[in-house]
C-alpha cells in the first residue's frame, strides 16, 4: 500500500503535522470578507465570549482569505466528564439505556470510557445547542453567526491512514471494524457502512444465481424473477432486524426519540404543557399538513418536467437511431445524450433546491423530521431520473412502438439540415421492427456504465479538482508574494512548531461537508435497479457486487481525504431509507412480473412486433406476483422475528442485570417482609398461626362476623382434611357404599 | 328494571346469600366420581397441603354429585400485600410501569390500592403457577390434579346486578364503565367491552350513510364502496391506536411480555442461558415449524370439506328453487337448509377439535402463543363457514350460472321420488335467468337473521337449558330423598348460616367457563360482513348497530349469570384478532371493487344473463381499489400517529415524574459536581483558571508538550480577542487597507 501515501501531502513537515491535532476538538472558520471591520470584530468578540461562557477553551489563528480559525476544546476534563454524564443520564431517562448510569460519576466513566465520537458530539452540541439548553447557540451561516462559515472537527489522520489501509486489505468488514467506525465517525455513518456491508454480502447470492440464470435461463426468466423477489424481501427484512440489533449493540436503540430542535423552526404560539409545566413551542399541524400537501403538485410537476425531458430525448434517440437513415447518423445519435447530460443536472439541481425550499416552508420542529421530509422528496426526484427511462422503454416503447413511432416524424425538423432526402427521415408506415436489445442495453448502461461514471464523479473528480485548485492557489500566493510582501500569506505569523499543522487545518477548512444522505441515496437507487429491472439482465448483481467493493473503499477515502471530518451524530437506523427499500422491493414484484409477462420469448411475435398482449393476463400476473410477494414478506418477517441475535442477547443480559441488582438491593428488606408475612415456604404453620391470630382478635372484639365464622369452622389443616375425608367417604362411589353397609 | 330481579333466583334465602361471598377468593371443585375412595382421599389431602403450603387458607364443604368444594383465600393480608408488591416490581422490571414501585411496600399499596381483579389474578396464579415459581402448581383436569374439575371465583352478585341495571340504562359506555369492568373482570374482558363499544360507536356513521345510500344510491354503488372501505381502514387504525392508549391508561402496556408458561409444554432439552445462568426449557423451533406447516393441509382440507358441503347444498338449493318445478317444491327447498343446520355444526366441532389437537401438537411454550395459534385456525374455519356461501353466489353463481346450471341435472336423483315428469327436473339448456335477488337475500340472511339466531343460541338457549336442568335435578333429588334418606342431599350438613350461600356456590360450580374468544370471533366475523359484502345491501350497518346494542348487554348478562366468574387476566390488546380485522378490511377493498364491477346495474345484461364481463376490467378495478386502500391506510396511520391522546399524555406525565424525581435525588451531588468542574455559567474565569492550573502543573513537571504549548499561547480570553482582532484588522477588506496606508 505504498501508493496510498501519495494520496497524502508529500511534504515532510505536513507528514509530521498529521500526527497531532494539538487536542483540538473543533475549528470554527470565521470569515469576514463581506462585512465591515467593526462588525467583523464585534462578531468575533461575541463568538469568543459565547464559546468561553459554556466552558470551552479557545485559541485563534490566522486563516486563508479574510478568515480567522478559532480552535476549540472543552476547557477541562471535569467539565467534559460532567457533560458525558449528563448525556448518559438523559439517555437513561429516555429509555435508551436499560441500566441507570451509576450515580457516582467516576464509576460510570471508568466502566464505560468516553469514545472520541461521544466527546466530539457533545462538544459540537455545546457549541450549537440553543442558549436555554446550555449551549453557545452558534448556528453557522445564519442570523447573528453569519460569519461562521463552518464548524468542523479535525481529521485523525493517523487513524484514517490505518483505516483505509485496513479496508483495502480485507474483503468483509467485521463487527469490530464497524465498531471502530462508530467510535470515530458516529453511529449515523457507521450505519451507512454497516448497511453497505450487509448489502455487499447479500449480493453474493444474486450475483451467483444471476450468473447461473444468465448462462442457463436467459433473459426474462420467471424463475429468476421469483428468486430475485424473494431475495429482495429477505434482504429488506434482514436489514430491518440487523438495524435494530446493531442499535441495541451500540447502545443507541431509541436514540431517535431524543430529537435535536431545529434552530430554524419558527413557532406560532407557546403553550404550557399541562403535565410538565414546560413551555412548548407549537406550530399548527393543520398548517403544516396543508403545506405538506404541496408535495403532491411538486411530485407531479417534477415528474412532468423531468419526464418530458426524458421522454423527449428518448423519442429523439429512437427517431435518429431507428428511423433516420441519413448522413452523420453516428454523431447525431448522441444528440439526446448531450441534451440529457447538460440539461438534466441543472434541472435536477433546480428541483432539489425547490424541494429544500418546500421542506423549509413545512417548518419542522426537529432535525430528524426535516431530514426525513427532505429524503422523501429527493427519493421522488431520483426515482424519476433513474428509473423512468427504463420504464418508458419497457412499458411504452415495446408494447406501443408500432403505434407511436410513425408520430415521431415531428423530429424531422431536428435532423433536416443533415438529411439528404425525405425518405431518410420518414418512419415506415408499416412493419416497423422494435429493437429487442434496446431494453437490455439500457439496463446495462444504468447498472454498469452509470455506476462507474458515478464513482468517478464522486471520488476521482473532486480529487483532481482539489489538486488543481491547490496549484492555482499556490501560484496566486507566489505571485502575490512577489508583488506585495508577506501580508497575503496567512501563514506568515505561524509559530514554526504549528506551521505545518495550520497549513493542514487551512486545507481542511476548504473541504466540503460530508453528507451521508448522498451515499445512501446512491445505494438505495442501486438496489432499485436490482429489484425492478434485473430480470432483463441477470448479471446486474455481479456488476453491483464488484462496484460496491470499490464503493465502500471509495466512500472511506472520500470521508478521510476529500471532506471535512463529519460530526459524529448518533442514529438508531438508516431512517427513511428503509421505507424506500421496502417500497422498491414491493414495486419490483410488480415490474418483474410485468416484464416477464411482456417479454416472454423476447417479447416479439413472429413479425417482429410484440406478441399480442392480453390485458387481463398482464394484470393477473402482476396481481398474483404482488400477493405472493406480500405473503412471502409476512412469512420472512415472522421467521426472522423468532431468531435470536447478539443484540437481543445483550438486551436480555442488561435487563437481567438490572433485575439482579434491584433484587439484591431490596433483598434485605424483602426477606424480612417475607418472614413477617409468612413466605411461600412456611405453609401450614402460617395459615394456622394467622387463623389463630384472627380468632384471638375477633374474641377481643367480642363478636365475630359471618365471614370470620365461615373461615373458622375448620381451624387447622388437619381439621380440613378430616372433614373433607368424611365427605369423600360418604359420597365416593362403590367402596363408599360398602363401607356404609359395614357400619 | 323490576323484571331483572326474576333473572336471579326467586328464593329469599338465596337473595340474601347473594350479598356475601364470605371472603372466598376461589372455589376448587374436587370430583371423585370415577376414582377409588383411597385415591380420592389421597388426592384431596395432597391438594389441601399444596394450597396451604403457598399461604392459602382452605375450608371444605360438601358438593353436588361426588364432589367436595374447597374454598380458598390468601391466608393473611400481609401475604396478599407481599404478592401484590412482588407482581408490581416484576411489572416494573419488564418495563410495564415507568415509575419503580416505592421500595416501602406500605407507601406503594396505599398510593395504588389493590383492585379485586388484581387480587383474584394473583390468587389464581398462586394456585396454578408451577411449584418452582412459587405456586401450588394445581392444573385442573390434568396429571396429578385430574380430580380438580375447575377453579372458579365467586360472582359478586351485588355488583353484577348493579352493573347490568346500569348497562341497560345507558347507550354508551364511558371510560369509567370500562374501568369498572377492568377492576372486576380483568383487562382482557375489559378490552372486549372496549372494542365492542368503539365498534358500536363507529357503526353510527356507516349506519347513517348506509341508510342514505340505500335510499339514494341503491345497491352496488361505487360511492358506498369507497366510503365503506375508508371507514373500515379508519376504524381498524383507530382501534389500533385506542388499544395501545387504553393499555397505557390501564397500566398494562407491554404486559404481553410477561408470559405465563403453559403447564402442558413439553421440552426437548434444557439449556443454560449463557447470560443469566437460568435453565431454559427448549423445544426445537424447526420441529415446531414443521408441525405448524400442517396448518396448510388443515386449512385446505377444511376448505375442501366445508366448501364442498356448502357448495353442494348451494347447488341443491339452486336446483330445487330455480329448476325443479314439481310438487313439494315449497318444502323441498328447505332440504339444503336442513342438511346444513344438521351437518355443519358437527363438522365444525370436529374440525375445531382437530385444530385444537394440531395446536397441542405445535407445543407452544406460553399460553399467549397457544391462544394466538388457536385463534388463527378458528378464524380460518369461521371464514369459510361464514363467507363462502356469499362468495359462491357472487363470484360463481352470477357470472357462471349459465354454464354451470345445466350440469345441476345430477341432483335429479334427489327429487326423483317427488317429480311427476322429467321436464320438471331439467334445466333449460338456454335462456336460464339468474336470480338477481339471491345475493341480496343471502346477505340479509347472514347480517340479520343469522345475528338474531346467534344471539338466541348464545344467551336465551343456555338460560332455558339451565332452568330445565335445575328442575330435573330438583325432581331427582326429591325422588332420591323419598327413596333413601338424606345422604344424597349434599346440603344436609350445611350450617344454616351458610346453607343458602352453599346452594349458590354449588350452582355456580355447574356453570360453563366464559371464553371471551367466542365473543371476539363473533364481532370480527360481523365486521367482515360489513367490509366484504355490505355494498350489496347498504343497510347492513343499521342491522349491526341495533344488534350490537343488544349484544353488549347480552354478553354482560352471560358473564354475570350464565357462566362462572372468569379469571381476571390482564392483556394489552385484543391480540391476534387485530390482524384478522386488518385482513378483512383489506380483503374488503378487493371484494367490494369486484362486486361493484360485476353487478353494476344489477349485473344483468338485457337478456337476463350477466353482462359481458371483461377480465382486465375486473382485475384493473380490483388492482386500483386495493392500492388506493393501501394508500389510504398509510395516510390514516400517519395522521393518527400525530394525534395526542390520554394514554400518551399519561405516559409523558409518568416519564416527567421519573425524570423530576431522579434529578431531585441526584441534585445535591450534581450541583457540587458542577461547581467543581466549572459549570456552564462560570465561563471565562474557569477557562482561565483551568488553563493556569494546567500551566502550573506543566511547570511542575518541568517541560511542556506541544499540545500544552499550543493551548497556552493565548492564556486568557482577552488575549484571544486581542490576537483575533489583530488578524481581522490586517485581513479585513477595504478599511483594512486604508488603515494600513494611514500607518
Amino acid at each position: 500500500m505504498a501508493g496510498l501515501k501519495t494520496l497524502y501531502e508529500p511534504n515532510l513537515d505536513l507528514e509530521n503535522a498529521l500526527h497531532t491535532n494539538f487536542d483540538v476538538d473543533y475549528v470554527l472558520d470565521y470569515r469576514f470578507a463581506t462585512t465591515s471591520k467593526a462588525a467583523a470584530e464585534e462578531g468575533f468578540v461575541k463568538l469568543i465570549q459565547a464559546l468561553n461562557d459554556v466552558g470551552l477553551s479557545t485559541e485563534v489563528r490566522n486563516g486563508d482569505n479574510c478568515a480567522v480559525l478559532i480552535f476549540v476544546k472543552i476547557a477541562s476534563d471535569r467539565h467534559l466528564r460532567a457533560e458525558v454524564y449528563r448525556s448518559r443520564v438523559q439517555d437513561w431517562l429516555y429509555g435508551i439505556r436499560t441500566a441507570a448510569p451509576e450515580k457516582e460519576m467516576q464509576t460510570n466513566l471508568n466502566q464505560e470510557p468516553i469514545t472520541e465520537a461521544e466527546r466530539l458530539r457533545l462538544t459540537y452540541l455545546l457549541i450549537t445547542k440553543p442558549r436555554n439548553e446550555g449551549g453557545a447557540g452558534v448556528t453557522p451561516k445564519s442570523g447573528e453567526w453569519k460569519g461562521v462559515e463552518s464548524i468542523f472537527a479535525l481529521h485523525d489522520h493517523t487513524f484514517n491512514k490505518k483505516w483505509i489501509k485496513e479496508l483495502a486489505g480485507k474483503t468483509f468488514l467485521g463487527a469490530k471494524d464497524l465498531e471502530e467506525i462508530k467510535d470515530k465517525f458516529g453511529e449515523k455513518i457507521a450505519f451507512y457502512f454497516a448497511f453497505l456491508q450487509s448489502y455487499f454480502l447479500f449480493l453474493i447470492f444474486p450475483a451467483g444465481f444471476g450468473f447461473g440464470a444468465w448462462v442457463l435461463l436467459g433473459k426474462f426468466s420467471p424463475w429468476y424473477a421469483i428468486v430475485n423477489a424473494f431475495w429482495c424481501v429477505f434482504f429488506v427484512e434482514y436489514w430491518k432486524k440487523q438495524e435494530t440489533d446493531l442499535a441495541v449493540q451500540w447502545g443507541v436503540r431509541g436514540v431517535s426519540k431524543i430529537q435535536h430542535k431545529r434552530p430554524a423552526f419558527r413557532h406560532e404560539s407557546v403553550v404550557k404543557d399541562p403535565i410538565t409545566g414546560e413551555d412548548i413551542k407549537v406550530y399548527s399541524p393543520i398548517k403544516r399538513l396543508s403545506r405538506q400537501l404541496l408535495q403532491v403538485p411538486f411530485a407531479l410537476v417534477s415528474a412532468l418536467v423531468l419526464g418530458s425531458l426524458i421522454a423527449g430525448c428518448f423519442a429523439i434517440e429512437i427517431f435518429i437511431s431507428e428511423i433516420y437513415d441519413g448522413p452523420f447518423k453516428t454523431y447525431l445519435v448522441f444528440t439526446p445524450t448531450v441534451i440529457l447530460t447538460t440539461v438534466m443536472p441543472t434541472l435536477s439541481a433546480m428541483l432539489t433546491g425547490f424541494a429544500q425550499k418546500l421542506t423549509d416552508v413545512e417548518n419542522y420542529e426537529t432535525q430528524d423530521a426535516y431530514e426525513a421530509a427532505m429524503v422523501s422528496k429527493i427519493f421522488v426526484l431520483n426515482f424519476i431520473t433513474s428509473y423512468l427511462p427504463i420504464f418508458l422503454t419497457a412499458f411504452v416503447y415495446v408494447p406501443f412502438a408500432q403505434i407511436l413511432v410513425p408520430h415521431l416524424d415531428i423530429f424531422q425538423i431536428a435532423v433536416k439540415p443533415f438529411a439528404e432526402n425525405e425518405k431518410q427521415m420518414t418512419a415506415p408506415k408499416v412493419g416497423f421492427q422494435i429493437n429487442p436489445d434496446r431494453l437490455k442495453k439500457q439496463v446495462i448502461y444504468f447498472t454498469v456504465t452509470a455506476q462507474i461514471v458515478n464513482f468517478a464523479l464522486e471520488v476521482v473528480v473532486p480529487y483532481v479538482k482539489r489538486k488543481v485548485f491547490k496549484k492555482v492557489k499556490e501560484v496566486k500566493a507566489d505571485r502575490a508574494a512577489k508583488r506585495g510582501g508577506g501580508a497575503a500569506d496567512p501563514g506568515a505569523d505561524d509559530h514554526p512548531e504549528e506551521a505545518a499543522f495550520l497549513v493542514r487545518v487551512r486545507n481542511e477548512a476548504e473541504l466540503n461537508h460530508y453528507d451521508v444522505t448522498t451515499d445512501f441515496r446512491e445505494m438505495i437507487i442501486q438496489f432499485g435497479y436490482l429489484s425492478l429491472f434485473s430480470v432483463v439482465w441477470p448479471l446486474t448483481a455481479v456488476s453491483f457486487f464488484i462496484n460496491n467493493w470499490i464503493e465502500l473503499r471509495g466512500d472511506a477515502v472520500k470521508i478521510a481525504l476529500e471532506t471535512q471530518r463529519p460530526v459524529p451524530w448518533r442514529a438508531d437506523s438508516i431512517g427513511p431509507w428503509l421505507d424506500a427499500l421496502g417500497f422498491l422491493a414491493w414495486l419490483g414484484s410488480l415490474t418483474s412480473a410485468a416484464l416477464v409477462y411482456l417479454f416472454t420469448g423476447d417479447g416479439l411475435g413472429p413479425d417482429g412486433a410484440p406478441w399480442s398482449i392480453k390485458g387481463w393476463g398482464l394484470l393477473l400476473t402482476m396481481f398474483f406476483s404482488e400477493h405472493i410477494f406480500l405473503g412471502i414478506q409476512l412469512g420472512v418477517r415472522k421467521a426472522l422475528s423468532k431468531i435470536d441475535s447478539p443484540g437481543l442477547q445483550k438486551e436480555r443480559a442488561e435487563r437481567f442485570l438490572v433485575r439482579k441488582q434491584y433484587i439484591s438491593e431490596s433483598m434485605g428488606q424483602e426477606a424480612a417482609e417475607k418472614a413477617a408475612a409468612g413466605g411461600i415456604e412456611a405453609g401450614e404453620k402460617i395459615s394456622r398461626s394467622t387463623l389463630e391470630e384472627e380468632a384471638r382478635q375477633s374474641t377481643l372484639k367480642g363478636h365475630r362476623t359471618p365471614e370470620e365464622r365461615f373461615w373458622q369452622r375448620q381451624r387447622v389443616q388437619a381439621e380440613t382434611i378430616a372433614v373433607g375425608r368424611g365427605f369423600i367417604a360418604r359420597a365416593a362411589p362403590n367402596e363408599t357404599k360398602e363401607t356404609k353397609k359395614e357400619l
